[in-house]
């Protein structure tokens, strides 16, 4: 079973493993109900979402699972994200991909967030990207209206650089929950330019999407023989063994695994509390960056 | 008309378009007459000096002017630089063009200019750049010093880094009022790399200086057709989009206008509060960037 | 005669030039009585060591001379590090270079250290390098333990970033009265990028290891014709000019000597109070960077 989190001691609680949902729509309803069935079972009851995943039609495929677990919703944490706008068949009035932080798009974005997935609330929404026109006082505002009309809980960012963090931070009452940013075994910068250090400074617990790397590197890992081997030693998969390095960094991240595996899920969460000796940890570290620390 | 801006809350109001002038020893005394003349029936009364400019002459070529409108002093604003050291015939000692920020040369420097200037004061003075040999203690007590004797009102910098920023305000009683960087759609890298977002969050209006992009720039944007499209939706000149542009950043930017010609300064006053629509702004950067935002 | 530096204002006075320790292995017993004797002689009395020095022989090596030299303890200051385990024939039980900061290691390693350097204490305790998986409350724990015990008097750092000194930092109740770090004429990123800008705010006082470049570029330096010049004009050698250049930078730096020459420490002392005139420095720059300042 997978245990909770109080994220960055802010009083949210989340699964130590939270489910990705941006490839759900590529399911068929039982393989989703299964899917969520398991993972709830399992203890993960942190589901990430994006107004735009899928091209704007991912929630919209959670929803109806959701309406017919209205019972579990008090056990269930939904993230979902919002400021890009995709051009999407779905979004015709879109003429180029930018980003949009304005409060009136951040109230919209949710509202339609919340019909889509069938829900009253947000546990968590993120701004998706940083927006060079981001007026941070607007979005502190936006986030204030929705957290007093209930809308949403509690508020965080998404690929957020440590500057931009800072500024959105120093204009909002509440605390900024978390930065969800890509950082894994092969997306190993946020170590070493400073973006875990300032993270952990401040106690934020990072979300990390593509955990493992994405699928093209998950496959380079299960094709090399020493990270086999190293599998082989913690008797875990190459993916499991990916999940648990980047599990170990002391900043405590938690991770937004992308799988839409029922096989997967179940094997991260038997092996993910795993420690690997710090000489394996360097070793694998070693195998990426094909050279030795300093 | 070109409205006042209370520059990072300190009190100095600015216009909020400046009129740059290190180029104005190319002008006749009549040309020069006519442009400031215009400039501050416009409303621009904030002119942007350094002691270097056209190789230690501009000051004394606006000198003569200031003398014969004195009674507009306490309507204009003079911005001033020191801290670099050039190779010209007009300061032969100099062996190699290096910075100077001893206490010393700054006074030096600021009494030179108040006499080229034939003022009595300067209403802002920036170090021109950072110097890897600055003692910011010396920095602060000449600052002190000129404040003090009533030769310079507020001071600032120009092409700091955050932390060099930092440094010296760490070190001085009084506020850094502006950093005087190089940004603009050409050149915005400031607008990612957290120098913008650490001015931001400092509550700090900078100062652009090439805010246009520098005349091969503006030459390229000319002849760029998707640019001109814009222009022709805005009813504005390119060079005016490009000012518009910049002046969009949530940050608050004072840019410095270069042009030398009447009709660019009354175009830039004319046009200079429009507002972009968000995916022009964003259609704009992809324009120079060459991709669409992340 | 060097003088006494209170390094940070932390109340620790170290000689303002140390003495690297890093090939003492080379010595024969009489050479390395020759060299300690010469540098305690003329007022340099701080010895920086590393555990991992000459493949963890170093220590072992200075030990004997600190027996037969106990009654002049207090005068000297004794300065290890740890952190990094290295691949040698003297820790066979190592399979990788990597980095261990567990609490567990930094006391074990101060505790041999004292054991092979024949002491009873460390005056000061460098972290060798950053450890991604570094847990700062155990780095603190361990620090607050060695100090309780009296085996370590002051604590600091070696080649950490701003973001990682600011992270252990913000976990210690003691201060870090220093980072040492690579920093010399030839290796001038840190007055540019930051590192330099931080201490100053800080008001840390970095040592600087490699002060004059490491071996090949002084090699350069002496075969450069016009820092031979500037050298003939101090009445200096090639490699205190370059020892010079680096202590004139305004944040005060503490150079780790690496010669094993009784001359040239000779001469370091004679002439490391020389100052260059703004331009010679700006002019040595230049000679190294290949370009005018900006």
């Amino acid at each position: 079973m997978v245990s909770k989190i109080n994220i960055s001691e802010s009083g949210l609680e989340l699964s130590e493993l939270a489910l990705g949902m941006w490839r759900i729509h590529m399911l068929t309803t039982n393989q989703l109900d299964q899917l969520l069935n398991t993972a709830l079972d399992n203890g993960i009851t942190t589901f990430d979402h994006a107004d735009i995943y899928g091209g704007y039609t991912c929630e919209a495929v959670f929803g109806p699972w959701m309406k017919a677990n209205k019972d579990k919703r008090s056990e269930i944490q939904l993230v979902s994200k919002c400021g890009i706008k995709l051009l999407s068949e779905n979004r015709p009035e879109h003429r180029i991909k930018h980003y949009d932080t304005s409060k009136k798009h951040i109230i919209q974005s949710v509202e339609n967030s919340l019909e889509q997935l069938s829900a009253d609330y947000l546990d968590l929404l993120l701004i998706h990207r940083p927006d060079p026109l981001m007026n941070v006082f607007e979005m502190a505002d936006a986030f204030a209206s929705l957290k007093q009309s209930g809308k949403v809980n509690y508020f965080g960012v998404s690929n957020f650089t440590n500057h931009q963090f800072d500024l959105l931070a120093s204009a909002c009452d509440m605390p900024l929950v978390t930065n969800q940013i890509e950082v894994s075994l092969y997306q190993h910068q946020p170590l070493f330019d400073g973006t875990l250090d300032h993270l952990n400074k401040l106690k934020i617990n990072p979300m990390a999407w593509s955990p493992l790397g994405g699928s093209k590197h998950i496959s380079d890992a299960i094709a090399n023989q020493d990270l086999q081997k190293l599998a082989d030693k913690y008797c875990v998969s190459v993916g499991d063994l990916l999940l648990i390095w980047v599990l170990q960094l002391p900043v405590g991240i938690l991770p937004v695994i992308g799988t839409m595996s029922i096989e997967r899920v179940q094997s991260a969460v038997k092996n993910y509390q795993t420690k690997l000796e710090r000489e394996d940890w360097f070793a694998m570290l070693k195998i990426v960056s094909g050279q030795d620390v300093a």
